[in-house]
C-alpha cells in the first residue's frame, strides 16, 4: 500500500505551476503507541495556501522546501493506538496533501458523516465557515439590520458570511464573478443583491445596492474591489480583512487601498484576524452553525475534483475563480 | 475700523497658492441681541485645512467658494449681547481667517490667559492636543508600557501624542524631519528615540528603536512612512489614522498602504477618527491636560507668524515642514 504525497519542490514566483510540486510515493507509515493512522479522503484547497509558500514571517511558518504541502483534510481512522479514537472514526485535521497521515491526535477532531457529508467539514463546518463566523460576528461586530457587503461572495468563506448576515436580518450584497455565481447567491442563498465584478461597474452597483452605505465590508479579495468599497462606507463601518486573493500572486508590490482615508472621514476601521485565534470557541460556533445547516438557514456548496496528481491544476481554480463553492480535492 | 478676511477664491490643484485666496476688507459687523463680537488675535493653521478645500463629501462640508476660510481662532470679546460672555473675556472657537467675527456663542469657550498664553489654546490645549489625547487613548487604546511610534512627532498633534505616551510609561519613538526637530523631541520632550525621515532609513531605524515591534503607530503622514511602520507591527497593534499630510496635495491617486496585509498577520487594526466626535468629553480632557502642563509633564511649542496677508505662505509651511511646533498666525 502506497502513500502518495505532494511536496513543495520550489517556491513559486507568481502563480504556482507544475514545477512547484513533486508527487512522491512512500510506504504507508505505522502508528506507534498513542498515535493514529488516518486515511484522508478529501483535502481542502484554500487561498491561504499561497501565503504559506512565501518565505517570510507570517501567522504560521511557511511550508519548508521538500515538506508535504500543508492542507486541512478529512478522512477515516484506519488504525488507532490512541484512547480517544477508534478505527472507523471520521476525523478532520491538518493532514497535508497526502493520502495517509500519522498523528498523536492533537488538532484532530471527530466529525459525524450522518450530519453532513465529509467535504462539508472542510468548508461550511470547517475553517472557512469558522472564518466567516468569527470574522463577521467578532471582527465585523455585526449588528442586526446593518448593510453587509462581502467579496468572494460565492466562495467558501463569503457564502457563509452572507448567509449568517441574512440570519441576523441584515441587508446583504455579494460580489462574485460571473452570472452563474451571482444568480446562485441571490436565488439559492438569499442575498439581497449580487454584483458581478467581471461584467458590472462595482462603484455604480454598490451605490445602487447600498444607498445608505456599507456598515460591514468583509474583504476576501483586496485590490480594486476593496478600494471601491472604501468609497461607500457608512459612519462607524468595520472592514474585517480576511484575505486579498487578487494580490496573492503579485510579483511586484501589492496594491494598497488608495482610499483608506475614508476610514478617517467615516470613523471606520479595518482589522485583520486569523481564525485560529478563536480555536477555543470552535465547538460552540460549530454547534450553532450545525443548527443553521439542519434548519436549512445555511446552505453549503462544494466543488469536488479528484486525484492527488491534479493538485496544482485544481489549486489554480482558486485564483482564476473557475470553481463553484468550496474547492475540495478527493484523494 | 476694518475687518480683514481671507476668502476662498478658487479650489487649488496640488498646493494652495496666492490665487487660491482673496484678501477682503469689510466693515466690522455689529452683534445683535444674543450675539458676541470677537476680535481674534491668533488663528490656527492645520493640515486639515487642505481637506476642507476639496469639493467632496467628508466629515464636514468643504469651504464654499467666496466664503471666509474656516479656521479655529482665539481672541477677546469686544462687545457682548449674550448672557454667558462679557467684554474682555478671552474665547476660542471656529472664527475663520478674519479679524472680527460675530457669534451666538455656540461652539465658543472661555479660556484663561493666566494659565497658558493664548496660542496654546490653539495647540496643546486646543484641537491638536485633544486630537492627540482621544486618538492615542481611545482609538489607540494605549496600555502602560507599550511601544508607541508617532509620525509628525514634533508637530502640534504628534508632540502631544508622544508626551502623553511617556506619561503612560510607554517606550516612545517620534518620526520628524531634520536634526533640530529630532533633538527637540528627545531632549526637550523626553521621547526615547527619534527618527529623522529626511536623513535616515526609516525601516532600519524602526527595527533598531522598536526591537519588539510597534503596539501603537499614530499616523499623521501616510505614504511611505505608514507603509514602513506596517512592516513592524506587533500582534494586536492599533493604528489611529489621524492624517496623511504627505498625500494632501497629491493631484493623482493617493498612495495606499501596500503593506496593509500586515494587519491580518498581526491581528491589527487601522482606525480613523474625528476629534469632534468627542466634544462632550473635551472639558475633562482639557482639565487633565492642563494639569500635566502645570506640572511640567506636558510641554508646548508654538511657531507664530504675523499678518493675515501672510496666510498662504504661512500655511505652506505645514506641507514643507518648515515650522517648529504648532503653527499659528497672529492677525
Amino acid at each position: 500500500m502506497a502513500n502518495q504525497q505532494i511536496r513543495l519542490a520550489k517556491r513559486p514566483e507568481g502563480l504556482p505551476n507544475a514545477a512547484t510540486w513533486r508527487l512522491e510515493e512512500h510506504p504507508v507509515p505505522h502508528p506507534a503507541e498513542g498515535q493514529i493512522l488516518v486515511r484522508q479522503q478529501y483535502i481542502s484547497l484554500d487561498p491561504a495556501m499561497r501565503g504559506w509558500l512565501r518565505d517570510q514571517k507570517s501567522y504560521i511558518p511557511p511550508v519548508a522546501i521538500d515538506d508535504v504541502m500543508r492542507a486541512g483534510g478529512v478522512g477515516e481512522v484506519v488504525t488507532s493506538h490512541h484512547p480517544d479514537f477508534k478505527e472507523g472514526d471520521f476525523v478532520t485535521g491538518w493532514g497535508g496533501v497526502q493520502q495517509y497521515v500519522i498523528s498523536d491526535g492533537k488538532g484532530w477532531h471527530k466529525v459525524d458523516p450522518r450530519l453532513a457529508p465529509l467535504p462539508v467539514y472542510l468548508g461550511t463546518l470547517g475553517m472557512p465557515g469558522l472564518t466567516a463566523y468569527f470574522g463577521l460576528l467578532r471582527i465585523g461586530a455585526l449588528q442586526e439590520g446593518e448593510t453587509v457587503v462581502v467579496s468572494g461572495g460565492a466562495g467558501a468563506v463569503g457564502s457563509v458570511v452572507g448567509q449568517i448576515a441574512k440570519i441576523k436580518n441584515c441587508h446583504v450584497v455579494g460580489i462574485a464573478g460571473g452570472p452563474r455565481k451571482c444568480a446562485y447567491i441571490q436565488e439559492e442563498l438569499g442575498f439581497d443583491a449580487a454584483i458581478d465584478y467581471k461584467n458590472e461597474n462595482i462603484y455604480k452597483r454598490l451605490k445602487e445596492t447600498c444607498p445608505e452605505g456599507i456598515d460591514v465590508y468583509f474583504d476576501n479579495v483586496g485590490g480594486d474591489i476593496l478600494d471601491t468599497a472604501l468609497t461607500q462606507l457608512r459612519r462607524g463601518a468595520r472592514i474585517p480583512i480576511c484575505g486579498a486573493i487578487s494580490q496573492y500572486n503579485a510579483t511586484g508590490k501589492i496594491q494598497g487601498p488608495s482610499n483608506y482615508m475614508s476610514l478617517l472621514v467615516n470613523r471606520a476601521r479595518m482589522e485583520g484576524f486569523v481564525v485560529m485565534d478563536f480555536a477555543r470557541e470552535y465547538a460552540d460556533a460549530l454547534t450553532e452553525m450545525g443548527g443553521w445547516l439542519a434548519s436549512g438557514h445555511l446552505k453549503t456548496q462544494e466543488d469536488i475534483y479528484e486525484g492527488i496528481e491534479n493538485f496544482n491544476e485544481t489549486l489554480l481554480r482558486l485564483f482564476s475563480g473557475d470553481k463553484f463553492g468550496k474547492l475540495v480535492l478527493k484523494i
